[in-house]
């Protein structure tokens, strides 16, 4: 066999000089790192959706206002600060409803409030950017780790979109314990659903485990259950969304549907997500709305059409699995089980 | 509201000179159907996918060779007879894996086995073409009144694939229901899954129920859990390629996807196909071997590449449902339900 230099991707690489992003609309045909050197590049990469994954924009607009910070030629610090709220206004504009942009951007303002001069202000904000970065990939790790507990050598595991490495700082949630198995040469194989109607696991689940590695066979959704029964599958794992206070998860949709396939094979379903993901004001699944996205979503595909013109659609884009659906949530401070509405309580009231 | 002429829409019509055959690889963009006025035609149009659905190429056939037989112009029987069998062979050799190609070939020649002259020769065949089709209209009429009888009004009922009016003579199996509701004005709304990676629900299912005025919703394969969920789905219907003398049925990929989350939901999952779909020299599921198909029916999608270079694919054609899963299996002798192996035997030892 051919040895081949892999390495698990990231999506947001700070350069001083400029931010190194993967375009990830071009996975998995064309593999491009964009070079983003204005705050104006940052702002039409998260616009057009070339960065995507909520830890992975944070990270990006983070990046973007440092490059803005450094780029400051104000002469007084009330200048600076107040071109910096410019920046920071027009960077969240980029992505309305993209609730990590506005934390990592409103982390960095806040990390300069005792901050009096321009130098130690661009180092700060820079810094904190970079701690944003760090404690994300310190976290999937985390997660990662606390999910290869689950698994042993020679487990077939299924999952669904892309809740990878370049959706985060690096290894991603769901993915993660792939990544750390692949480290350390324990073999597990991965069946990606392709994910539709968006095809994040055709497009990019599949792409970023084999340029790591990783032992990855594409399927469509709808192969779930024949493959669950003859290939062995073992547990499966996904991404979240949204958890509300009981455990109800929120993702993809689709994934209720594996949930409930592996209940009925008796195999475990796990989601993998960080604490951050967690919403305990909301008490159930019930409670969480769906969003329904547009007709030609599923219409079309890469702009030809598919079904007849009118035809009535349903679009939800995400679906709600019930908690006692859910072997266990796997976050960086372990595994919740058992009855997931105390683990949880019991881990927020810490 | 507009006034629409609503049909049922039919793949096949004898059309005396030639045959008016639906183009199913242009649905759903273009309606266009072709007029086949040569066995050539004939041969190319199901060699090409023009024609799917097991009963239609079994009828097209038929009529193609009653087309070469009235376009023959041998002088002797013997010659007529001699040039017949080759018309049959290379008729049968337009796609060597469909039964009712054979099937329908074999018993066009049987008819004329105690036939001594051209005329009647000619005569007998056409009307044996008439009597396929004729009888598999009436075989998916009485599958659609059986089906009928254990849906009411207001129902909403899910399917995959298309086991429809152009795959048959008319009326199609699973979808037969749908078109007596309309014709009797009893409301049924469809749910239909689109049918990775083929996408047979998303073109042709949606089109031919359009076409009919019956109420449909597309969805993707992955949103059946929640759609089911959500939309209080009452029952769930879908065709059958082969039923094992146990009940087990293989059908379109997807399928035992959906019988498993019928199960989930405690709503009926029921199989509508003819006496002919039955083998029983097949004791169970078990024995029904999958075929796997190119990996490009996953990874491109209408030429566009949506998954990686190289990527690994499991690209099984069909699943097998088990008989546990089945509420009851529709034919057009009524409906096969409880002990499926002691309904098939007494049915097929009558």
């Amino acid at each position: 066999m051919p040895t081949q230099n892999f390495v698990i991707p990231r999506s947001v690489i700070w350069k001083e000089e400029y931010i190194s992003l993967l375009n990830q609309q071009k996975i998995p045909q064309v593999t491009e790192y964009l070079e983003l050197r204005t705050v104006e590049d940052v702002w039409e990469a998260i616009q057009s959706l070339k960065v995507r994954g909520a830890p992975a924009i944070g990270i990006t607009a983070a990046y973007g206002l440092a490059l803005a910070a450094n780029q400051e030629l104000s002469q007084t610090y009330e200048s600076f600060l107040n071109n910096l709220k410019k920046h920071r206004d027009y960077l969240a504009s980029s992505r309305p409803t993209a609730v990590n942009l506005f934390w990592a951007l409103d982390r960095l303002m806040n990390s300069i409030k005792e901050v009096t001069n321009i130098d130690e202000a661009k180092k700060t904000i820079l810094n904190e950017a970079k701690a944003i970065e760090a404690e994300d990939e310190k976290v999937c790790q985390s997660i990662g780790e606390h999910a290869l507990s689950v698994f042993k050598d020679g487990d077939r595991i299924m999952t669904i979109c892309n809740a990878g490495s370049i959706a985060t700082a690096k290894y991603g949630t769901a993915l993660a314990p792939f990544y750390l198995a692949k480290e350390k040469n324990i073999n597990l194989s991965v069946y990606a659903c392709e994910t539709r109607p968006v095809l994040q696991g055709a497009r990019l689940t599949t792409w970023e485990l084999m340029q790591a590695g990783v032992d990855v066979t594409l399927i469509t959704d709808n192969m779930a259950a024949h493959t669950i029964k003859s290939k062995n599958i073992t547990a499966i794992i996904v991404g979240a969304d949204r958890i509300a206070a009981n455990g109800d998860t929120a993702n993809k949709i689709g994934t209720f549907n594996l949930a409930l396939l592996a209940s009925a094979f008796n195999i475990p379903f796990y989601v993998a997500a960080p604490l951050s993901t967690f919403d305990p004001a909301i008490t159930d699944g019930n409670q969480i709305p769906i969003e329904e996205r547009h007709s030609e979503e599923i219409t079309h595909i890469h702009g030809v059409q598919v079904a007849p013109e009118g035809v009535k659609v349903f679009n939800p884009a995400f679906d709600v699995t019930p908690n006692k659906l859910i072997a266990g949530i796997i976050t960086e401070k372990g595994i919740l089980s058992g009855d997931l509405k105390e683990a949880i309580s019991s881990l927020f009231n810490k």
